[in-house]
């Protein structure tokens, strides 16, 4: 797996899209790590997928940044079967709320200590 | 102050923009949670804010999303004077590296439980 959870995904060359998922879970937590897991497995094989970024407040708000690059790369991972299934698990088990914000990046760049 | 740190900022209706900003931190703390308070505070008085939203993994990464109608107000907050002094401060201390994604926004959605 990528060092996503401890590392900023690279600022690419636009245009790209960014998916931003915002949310907040329940309590309920059985088969969510492995599903999640899953999850990243499956979206990185995606032909157009460029990363993955996460965190999360404990007890609060989590953001999963998903990098594609173009339209047709998220309709890929939309209707992926095993995809959409796991988001009718979460809709109905994992959280009590989410927003998803679709769009297209139009300008990004960097900064990093000693460079 | 708002709940950004408790719930996420509402899907507005497109187009809007988001600007994501990916930050891993050094170990420098002084300061930091001061100017934060202040920096939130002065770019919820820009025109054309919309949201903004935070999460970080505990030693991990961290994630902010601020949300503006359009480009003007991203280039009044960007030349903000105290926001340009921030982030000079940022880059000196706080931020081991940090990645900013500049992006239009032309979908969202959002699931809340028992809608």
């Amino acid at each position: 797996m990528s060092d996503h959870r401890v590392a900023p995904v690279q600022p690419f060359e636009p245009p790209y899209y960014a998916v931003v998922f915002t949310s907040l879970r329940t309590e309920a937590d059985e088969g969510y790590a492995d599903t999640s897991d899953r999850m990243e497995e499956l979206v990185t094989a995606v032909p157009g997928f460029l990363g993955i970024e996460s965190a999360r407040t404990p007890g609060g708000l989590g953001i999963t940044v998903g990098y594609f690059r173009d339209v047709d790369a998220i309709k890929q991972w939309s209707g992926n079967a095993e995809h959409r299934t796991a988001q009718k698990r979460g809709r109905g088990e994992w959280y009590e709320k989410y927003v998803v914000h679709v769009a297209k990046v139009e300008r990004s760049y960097g900064f990093e200590r000693g460079e």
